[in-house]
Parts: structure tokens; C-alpha cells; sequence
């Protein structure tokens, strides 16, 4: 049996990130919900799993993790509620499956699975996704589960300031994402998040749709992204960079920088993405100030990172 | 000034179109619809309109136009209502729009205008995005403009028998679309759909997706979709075409014939799609048994055409 090198990489989105702002316990606290996710994925591509499972398992615990806006850190759209999106999709198949706006759901990457899985369709939506939700026996949680302090004094400061915001008061693009590779040469990548905060009019960022915020492709990558949903939506980010391997013949290092670095730039497009190719290679190229992100291979690459 | 050529082609939806279900009154139906589309587009363009305002005023006669799958015509979903989606793309910026799951809404393509010119979003869905249509005065119609005896047949029918079909008992993919190039060398696209009968779970097809059922790029191509929408956004098939031609130097004629007689037909990717490039090289490729469609150019080129 030919055993291909296993790699994983996560992100808790990227954004104006200030040193100065970040406390050694916040920071510790933030590192540790990076390493319990890294650690989660890891261990199932170590004994063989597949990083369809790696992904999924990865970000739910980030959905998990209080401080990260996805699950249960969402932050509060318009009407005080959290609507949430996430994607998932499988390299070996193509096969992909994503939830939009959907309120309630306890991890929205394992409804996403369900719905690649079990619904003949892609992409479902608001209350048509949760009604297949509990036909699927996913777990739901009451709106204290979801509410947290900081976030409710977030949209506060929206409303008064009548803004639609990024995750922070500082520029902060809330999601979380994982791409991973294992042992039998499939990718996988998972992306998750709760939208901007004080968001009206059901609005749906790239993290859902399959080929804009999230990508898996046995042949060229796997992609999670995380920025400003409208400009990596334009731009078909995730895609774009699987096309820039396939059709130019671009090293996984080189398309991330000409997307990330060079053409998301030119149009504002501030972010960052994580990218694994099918050789195991792992890129987590950002043009904001900071992304949250984690790696960890089985060729002793192994990081937890926040700045540059 | 330089003057480029101007091109406009629109389609009705892809499927089996039998020929021995189809009188020749009702042959005369579609042809009109589709006649009186394409000239409300080219008119505009005769004239040295933008192929935006072109392809918008297509996509709403086809809307407006009872037989199709969009608009007027948009088939009964699960719960008896009317869930439609749309999007439009103006190559010259890249900007775009998109809405999903909205009901009573006379033109969901001018929704999608709205949504690109006026919200700071890229795609909106559901009742917030009706709210969005109300805040910017768009036309709304009661669920009487909605229906037919023949759609909602179908929907009993398809109630009956317990399953999510296609637009009609016949495969057909009902979805509208236009794609237009005008005097200045600026590409627009546009699409609209009804969805599937009977459809459950806020499903959401390739049509509203920039990238997946819509794509425009001043430096390739404008593309319209019309097929099995959740393996045209696994398979990001309007800018697959876009980087074929752009990373590969493959010509339209190619890049669509690679797309969608091979790419989509081994994947089971029923359906088809309408292209026009920067040169004005229109083209209207199927895999089906036939598909609903017309293009008007002003080297001569002006079809009517529903079989192969």
C-alpha cells in the first residue's frame, strides 16, 4: 500500500489582529483552541482516518471554541439571533455539501456533511436546511448556548453605530477552516463561520459555496478561506487557485501568492486562506495583519501562529 | 471610438425536449418567448446600451414569460409557495449579485441588479432578502401572478409520487439566463430559476453562484447556466470555462465543448449553457436532448433554436 504523507492545517480567520490588544492570557487562550483543533484532526489522520473525517472533526471543535466566530461564538447578526454558514467538500469525489443562515445548529460542518451525504442536494438553506437538520438527528442548542457577552456588546456597539461588522470592533474576518491530506492521497476542506455582526437581509458570504470560500480537489488542493465573503465570492478564490495548478501548471506556494498576495489586493480583497496540495505541501498565505492558524505534518512541520 | 461587435444569446432551460410531446402551437409559444427576449436585449444593445442593462432586460421578458422555469412561470416548491433564485455579473468590474429562496418577487433578476448596485452584498436570501426588495422598491406580486394549472399539476403529481422533479415530468431543467457583449467590449451574464418541483429543504441550485451558474469577464467570457445545479457548482462550471481560456489559452468553442460534452457528461451533468467571449464568438452547448435558446449579432448571426 502506497502511503502518501498525512498533513493538516486549520485557521480561526484573519484580520486586524493588534499585538497591543492581545493580552498573554488571551493569547494563550486562543493558541490552546487552535491546538485542541490541530491536535483533534491530527490524531484521525494518524491512525489511518480520512481527512474528510479530520476536517470535520477539526473545525467542530473550533465551532466548539467560545472565541472564534463559528458554532458557538457566532456572532449576533441583525435581529439578535446567529445565523451561521459552513461547507465541506471531498477531494476524491468532488462531492461537496454546504448550509446557509442556518440558526440553532450546534456544529453547521456536521449538518453541511449530512447534507453531502444524505440530501441529494449541495447547498440548503434558513429553515429548509434546519427541518432536514433534525430529519438527520443533528444536535441543537437553545440561544444561551450561542450567547456570550462580548459578542452581545459587539452588536450593541453595531446597532448604536448602525454598521453591518466584521467579527470585531477591530477588522477581524470570523470563520474557521480546515484542509487536511491523509494517508490514501484524499483532501478535504471544511470551512465554518458566523457571518459579520449586526448582518441584515440574510446576507451569504464565500465560506459555503463550494469553489469560493472552500475547495478540495484529489487532482490539485484543498482551499479554506477567510475574508471579505463578497470579494472572495467575485473572485472565485478557492477555485481559482485549484485552476491556477491545473491549467498553468502554478506550484500550490506560487497560485496562493498570486491570488492572495497580488489579485485579491488589487480589487480590497483583505483575508487569507489554507492550502494543502496532493503532495502534502501546506501554504497559509494572509494580506491581512494576522490570521489565527495551525499546521501539522508528518515531516516535523508543526506551528501555532497568530502575526506574521 | 473603438466599436466591438455586439452579440446577445439567451436560453429557456436545457432537458429532454420531446418532439412528439411538443404541437406546433405550442413550438410557436416558446419561439415567441424566446423572440421577444432576445430582442428586448439586443435592442438595447443596437443602440449602444450596456450589455448589463441588455441581459437584465432579457432575463426579465423570459421571467415575465408564463412557460418558463423563473419569474412568472417559477414552478410550486414542498410547501405549495414559489422559491426563486437569480444572479447577475458585470464583467467590466467583476462586480456581481445574487438572490435565493425569495417568493413574490415580479423579477428576481432585477432583485440581483439591486443586490450588486445598492446593498454592499454579494448574494441575499430568503425573507431578508424580500426585505431588501421592499427598502428598494422592487416590484412584488401576489401568488395568484404565480400560478398555473399546469404547474401546479405538476407539483401534485410530484406530491404523488414522493419525489423532487425537475421542471416538468419530462427532464427539463427550468432556468432562464442571457449573456450579452456590448459596443465599449463589456460582458454581462444573467440567470433565473424557479428551482425544482416540490423541492424541499431551501435547496440552492448553481444558478444564483457567481462562478458556478453565472460568470462574466471582460478578459474571457460571459456564461449562463441551465442543468443539474448541484454538480454545476461542484464542478464551478461557469469559471471553469472562464480559466480554460484565460490559464489555458483554450478558445470558447473548446473550453465549452471540454466543459460540457465531457467534464459534465462523465459526472452525469445533465444540462447545457450559453457564451459569448470578448470577441463576440457566441456559443450555445448541450449535453440534453435539446435546449431553449436564441442569439442575435450583428455579423448576421441570429437564431431561433430548440432541438440539436
Amino acid at each position: 500500500m502506497s502511503r502518501n504523507n498525512i498533513s493538516i492545517a486549520i485557521h480561526g480567520g484573519a484580520g486586524t489582529i493588534l499585538r497591543n490588544e492581545m493580552t498573554p492570557e488571551l493569547q494563550q487562550q486562543y493558541e490552546q483552541g487552535l491546538h485542541n483543533a490541530l491536535d483533534k484532526g491530527y490524531s484521525i489522520l494518524s491512525v489511518g482516518g480520512s481527512s474528510l473525517d479530520a476536517v470535520e472533526a477539526a473545525v467542530a471543535s473550533l465551532e466548539d471554541f467560545p472565541l472564534f466566530n463559528a458554532g458557538r461564538g457566532a456572532v449576533f447578526n441583525n435581529k439578535g439571533g446567529h445565523e451561521m454558514d459552513a461547507a465541506i467538500m471531498y477531494g476524491k469525489t468532488l462531492e461537496a455539501g454546504g448550509v446557509c443562515g442556518v440558526s440553532n445548529i450546534r456544529n453547521p460542518v456536521r449538518l453541511a456533511r449530512a447534507v453531502m451525504e444524505q440530501s441529494g442536494h449541495v447547498l440548503l438553506s434558513g429553515a429548509g436546511a434546519e427541518e432536514f437538520a433534525r430529519s438527520q438527528h443533528l444536535q441543537f442548542e437553545d440561544d444561551a448556548y450561542f450567547y456570550s457577552q462580548q459578542r452581545y456588546q459587539q452588536w450593541q456597539d453595531a446597532l448604536k453605530a448602525d454598521v453591518v461588522q466584521l467579527d470585531h470592533t477591530v477588522k477581524k474576518f470570523g470563520t474557521v477552516g480546515a484542509v487536511a491530506l491523509d494517508y490514501e492521497g484524499n483532501l478535504s476542506a471544511a470551512t465554518s463561520t458566523g457571518g459579520l455582526t449586526n448582518k441584515k437581509f440574510g446576507r451569504i458570504g464565500d465560506s459555503p459555496i463550494p469553489g469560493a470560500g472552500t475547495y478540495a480537489n484529489n487532482n490539485t488542493c484543498a482551499i479554506s478561506c477567510t475574508g471579505v465573503g463578497e470579494l472572495f465570492i467575485r473572485s472565485v478564490v478557492a477555485y481559482d487557485i485549484s485552476c491556477l495548478i491545473e491549467y498553468k501548471g502554478l506550484s500550490l506556494k506560487d497560485a496562493c501568492d498570486l491570488v492572495v498576495n497580488d489579485k485579491l489586493v488589487k480589487i480590497g480583497g483583505e483575508g487569507g486562506l489554507i492550502a494543502i496540495d496532493k503532495d502534502g505541501n501546506i501554504e497559509m498565505p494572509f494580506n491581512s495583519e494576522g490570521m489565527y492558524r495551525a499546521c501539522h505534518n508528518n515531516l516535523g512541520r508543526n506551528e501555532i501562529l497568530i502575526y506574521r
